[in-house]
């Protein structure tokens, strides 16, 4: 006998049907003998339309009304899965993420958790109970107000929680049935991974993917918790985030696990930059000054006729317009000739632990994309990633390609993605 | 300056028009110089609609569950109520019923409060914010569980903080001017009362008047705290629910205050009851014992010949069900002969702390009903109210008649019935 913590998302609840659907797993993982606990999030929808809401009322919503306000969505997804599995006859609370101890910085709309207190969740378990716990939101530490975690934040209440009980297992829910080595959706012959490692899941999630939060990955990295991505439609294996493949396991062999794309990211281009220490500096303190998230950069070779370089650098395109603002304002001070935006570009990723040991995956990849026709503009790496910006036109058929040459495709098609409710 | 706590019910908050319609006239009171708490209900139907997912998802939910579900909807409407205060530019902090310290007995969906300790509500107001709090909801002292104080709950919970605060009145805003001397759908030449005593409006909440809960009533009487009942939509002045009428004031003259008519009701008869000693009491215990509250009873003169005599009794129609079954199943044990059930009854009381040194009310009260064909079925006094019921038929008929008798009508109409959103 074991405990699991069990996450669901929005789209697994989002009408009663689907909640009923969730409460016979639930009953079922109780059945078999383990604690339980669930994570859940808000029912399809609603925090959308409460956002709604909140503009109607107000162009600039408070903060802290803010985060009142959508936490009422997991109060009632939690509520209801708590009424439909005492419905099939089992015991289950539902707790508050203040209630669950769930204790976070005082920063509303993006509050990070710093401790977790369950004493409430554990004496529901040791009363034969199963724990319902609102996802996605906490209690500040200072002020005591109702915080949130962010957009995906019910994993990281998950990961979290289920580090502070010590559970087996933290049981991601979705719509898929896994982690794919590449989105089925652009490549059909993708494979379901048995296991990844927290360091390719992190490179994954902050390459694109979109299955985990990456705060949640990083939290259960800093704990050794494996989290097990699973269907919330069907009872297959899924996928098992781990420390480390398994040894002799299938992963031995294989040098990328997944190829991850993005199409969020713009590109911008300072043009004719004097070519003098310093220069970069003052003009990332300026984009960093302003709270701005920037990803891969890179400076050409000063021409030494003129004394002046350009700059690239991409960034999500929902910061474009501000980073450009920023930049026009310091353009007297830096000197340099002009920007140039551009937000037509894709980035497609390589990832994959045993990239460390084998030295010819950056030119395999470079020969295929280049066979393939695809341009490479501009070029990041890490120790487990290569990632490269092409045209968002090429991007599609880059991954296609990448997929194939690396020896991913599967012998058949496995991928499917279950509709929930119209999500 | 004063302090003074407003409660806005769900048809005035029904949409993000109604938020900011509210917001406007809770700046107004807090620009006039006033402290200003402000107790408001969830948005137009929103219980209602919580209540039909849950009995989606369960056919008897859960309930502490129920009552976890619930409060979401006055978490959303306070949220969204100080976001549009804040967007007038004034400074506005919501608090569930658990932060506002609405602490209550743990009997989800009809908990009492037993003490308010709003901490966190008089620091707001230091600091010179104005605090929206959840109504209808608190937190249980035993077990720390959310708790709702039943329907019409919000008018509790403004009049519990108001006397915590020691408030120097308690607003309560609704879609009529005020308390009329009776329906003004049934009498259109009602007039609006300048003021009621607590006494007076306890016998009209329970004769059937909706504008108060009777619970929020005996509050205020309790600690002597003055309730005024105002239109949301107008800036009239309203009615006060006072101690006292004031000396010398238009209602010293006046013996009746108001008309109330129910048709809610409906009567038991058992016929045939022997005529022992026990034999009421062992009937109203075992209706008690099944938590069936009942309003009049009537007992007839016990026939000499038989020894048999009938008891009457009205409760809601909602128990009629209940209390029907109740007795069947000890008919046997009191030897009754047969129970009658009438659910096409109405009641009508006089309510008038004036009733006390007039004794002809009586007199006149029934030669009015008798004139405009009205047949009394029942009669029930207290000091001063007196009810009779009669066919649900006639009751309009005698509300009017009434009405005029005792010399209410008003020299025109002023009764308008403001619609908020469609409710």
């Amino acid at each position: 006998m074991g405990l699991i913590v069990q996450k669901f998302g929005g789209s697994s609840v989002a009408d009663a049907e689907g909640l009923k659907r969730v409460a016979s797993r639930i009953v079922a993982t109780k059945k078999s003998g383990h604690q339980v606990v669930v994570v859940v999030s808000a029912m399809g929808d609603t925090t959308d339309e409460l956002i709604d809401l909140a503009n109607q009322v107000s162009p600039l919503p408070n903060g802290r009304e803010l985060d009142m306000l959508l936490t009422a969505g997991e109060r009632i997804s939690m509520a209801l899965l708590a009424m439909a599995i005492s419905n099939l006859g089992h015991e289950a609370r539902s707790f508050t993420g203040s209630q669950a101890g769930i204790i976070t910085t005082s920063t509303h709309g993006k509050a990070r958790v710093i401790d977790v207190t369950p004493g409430r969740i554990q004496e529901a378990l040791k009363e034969g109970a199963i724990a319902i716990v609102a996802g996605f939101q906490g209690v500040s530490q200072d002020t005591n107000d109702i915080t949130t975690l962010g957009r995906g934040g019910s994993d990281t209440t998950a990961v979290a929680l289920a580090a502070a009980l010590e559970a087996d297992v933290c049981e991601i829910y979705t719509d898929v049935d896994g982690i794919f080595s590449a989105d089925p959706r652009v490549v059909p012959a993708a494979k379901k991974l048995s296991t990844v490692t927290y360091d390719e899941m992190l490179e994954l999630a902050a390459s694109g993917a979109k299955v985990l939060h990456l705060r949640c990955v990083e939290y259960a990295r800093r704990f050794d918790l494996p989290i097990h991505v699973r269907s919330s439609f069907s009872n297959k294996e899924g996928t098992w985030v781990v420390k480390d493949h398994p040894e002799g396991g299938e992963m031995e062999a294989a040098i990328i696990a997944g190829i991850a794309h993005d199409k969020s990211e713009a590109k911008v281009t300072i043009v004719g930059v004097p070519d003098r220490a310093g220069m970069a500096a003052a003009i990332f303190q300026a984009i960093a000054d302003a709270d701005i998230n920037i990803d891969m950069i890179v400076q050409n070779v000063s021409a030494a006729a003129t004394g002046l370089t350009d700059i690239s650098f991409t960034l999500p395109k929902t910061e474009g317009a501000n980073a450009t603002a920023v930049l026009k304002r310091i353009q007297g001070e830096i000197g340099f000739a002009s920007i140039q935006y551009d937000d037509q570009i894709g980035k497609l990723s390589l990832i994959g632990a045993g990239m460390r040991s084998h030295p010819g995956v950056t030119a395999t990849f470079f020969a295929c994309l280049s066979e393939s026709g695809v341009n490479i503009e501009m070029i990041s790496t890490s120790e487990i990633r290569i990632s490269i910006v092409c045209r968002s036109s090429d991007l599609e058929k880059g991954v296609k390609a990448a997929h194939t040459a690396f020896d991913l495709d599967a012998d058949q098609i496995e991928a499917v993605v279950y509709g929930g409710s119209g999500r």
